[in-house]
């Protein structure tokens, strides 16, 4: 069943953090979901973190007019996997983004401005670190469960490593540990695309620069399909209209990049993208540690991995090197390779076969 | 030995061909270089055709000054793998292309004007047909082999299944029959990236569109390397000069695609680009007919296939479909998977190990 209509909640932190660059950052404010209730000991929280371009909007709708309910849905209600008559469940969109949270498309209150690229880099880490303040702020002192896929895996590492004592469990899907330079390289395409964009100016655009961001979605998703899905979906077909011997003739693919790339403009801020980008970039567990054996000795909370093996963006071998290492220390580890043609996108497409595992661990966890 | 100081030759065909889209070009000129000898027979003939953004300079050098020999001048010389002591090589530049041969940028002689986007999209087998003009003029009936990577391996099957009696073997490197809908993608992107560029002006340029071309050309080289080849250049290495937390600062590999890119300005022209990415796209060898195996079943030579293990371009199962389909016929056939962490660039790297096969199948075609 759905969660039915829900309604964005907001909270402000006047002292905001320091960032891993040093800087502080300071009022951050988080946009956040709830869905379902939390217990009279504050022991059924389940903290679910979105990848990218995703926002705080994970289950429901606005308001009955609404036609698209939160991104993952099918997942979230009474019934579904994350069952809000057990749990309560709650989303925020990370600091950077463009969906309320401070991001630089922000005011900043010292200039009356928005922040554009005066705004600090901010790490995945420091994503989490504002995330604690809003589960310290709901009275949670341990989740029951943090779980996200590709940059809410990166999320979830953060809060296995750097709060061990705040979960009792993590989910960790279409992840790595590091991007590797051949990830790095497809979102560097992407940020030239919009750095490339005459209208992006620096940064300092009234409107959203259209192509330069179109064109870095695009790249984008490439990344998020797989060859496999794309010969399923498109396989070489030519757009009907089109003659094949026409300079501006498009295959269905080509359109549909091209599609989706407008589409996202109209909902996502190009600054946003440039700086999301770069914290994936920058991601390593290992940040400030002498090694990922390092970061995961501090694990304590049972993690499980779930890879998908069609997944060329952070492919299998990535979570595999986690899962080897945390075995090796003898840490509670659990991997799921899933077969599946949906490329990165599987971790959100395939939870019908990800879910009883899932279940299971939420089921000792609590 | 290098074959020393070459000279371009180039040749005029007034009368021109008619292309697979219906249209005439006339006149097309093709330049070309030539290295060793024509036998008395003529039976000595190797044609080595070149890949997207190559030209006929395929070996020696310009002049005494040239530091910089032909693209693939590892193998042609006297006691090379095409030794041209023994062997006629030859090397002609496309049409498409903008190294001499007829392309969008060559003057239209019924204006007087560049072509530019009034030129006629042109297909491999296109290609191809001007270069059999070629060895008609140069009085050679049969080649003793054709030989090429990439797009052109894609030129060695047009000769092999379009003029089956002019060849007495083919040898396909890092090939296709047909490229998959991300290779596609992947050339949409770049594409897309030139279109952005304000100073295109739809073909209209004084000037390359330079941000626009470097950015297509930065992503073809995510195509031609590998996951594996990057990681070994350059993992995640920062830019030395630069701060982690810098917005501009970056990884090394993004300033490897930035400097390639930019250099890449320099010497081909943004339309010739995109005229020969949509031939690339284009490109089917079953064209015209009901299949691959009809398309095939024309093929009288034997024809030699390597594919490279981390080639994600145009990977491994691609050529394997054109060899179970020629096994499947009867055809002469031999098929070899180099194991290499080079990616697509893989067929201009590892001639120290295909070489033997090479010289095998040439001593068994001469």
């Amino acid at each position: 069943m759905s969660v039915g209509i829900v309604t964005e909640q907001s909270i402000t932190f006047d002292n905001g953090i320091k960032l891993d660059s040093g800087r502080i950052l300071a009022p951050i404010t988080l946009v956040f979901e709830t869905y379902g209730s939390l217990n009279a000991t504050a022991s059924n929280a389940i903290m679910v973190e979105h990848a990218w371009t995703g926002d705080a909007h994970l289950a429901g709708k606005r308001n009955e007019e609404d036609t698209k309910p939160g991104w993952w849905d099918a997942i979230v209600g009474p019934g579904r996997l994350l069952d809000t008559d057990r749990y309560f469940v709650i989303c925020s969109n990370v600091i950077g983004s463009c969906y309320g949270s401070t991001g630089p498309a922000s005011i900043n209150p010292k200039t009356g401005k928005r922040y554009n690229l005066t705004f600090p880099v901010v790490t995945v880490r420091d994503m989490v670190r504002a995330q604690k303040l809003l589960i310290d702020a709901l009275g949670i002192s341990r989740l029951l469960c943090v779980m996200g896929g590709s940059m809410g895996g990166m999320q979830a590492l953060e809060w296995a490593t750097q709060y061990p004592d705040s979960i009792a469990s993590a989910i960790v899907l279409a992840c790595t540990p590091r991007p590797s330079p051949q990830a790095i390289a497809l979102n560097a395409v992407a940020r030239w695309a919009i750095f490339n964009d005459p209208t992006w100016r620096k940064g300092e655009y009234k409107h959203n620069p259209k192509d330069g961001l179109a064109l870095a979605r695009g790249i984008g998703h490439i990344t998020f399909l797989s060859d496999e899905s794309m010969n399923a979906k498109f396989g070489r077909r030519f757009s009907a209209k089109d003659g094949l011997f026409d300079f501006f003739g498009q295959f269905e693919v080509e359109r549909y990049l091209n599609y989706n790339g407008y589409n996202f403009v109209e909902r996502f801020d190009a600054n946003s993208f440039l700086y999301l980008a770069k914290s994936l970039d920058l991601y390593d567990v290992a940040w400030g540690y002498e090694s990922t054996t390092e970061a995961f000795s501090r694990v304590t909370a049972p993690l499980q991995f779930f890879s998908f093996s069609s997944d060329w963006l952070y492919p299998p071998y990535q979570t595999e090197e986690m899962v080897t290492c945390l075995k090796e220390l003898g840490k509670p580890v659990e991997y799921h390779l899933i077969k599946s043609a949906y490329g990165h996108d599987a971790f959100l497409l395939e939870h019908e076969t990800f879910a009883p595992m899932v279940r299971d661990l939420l089921y000792r966890a609590g």
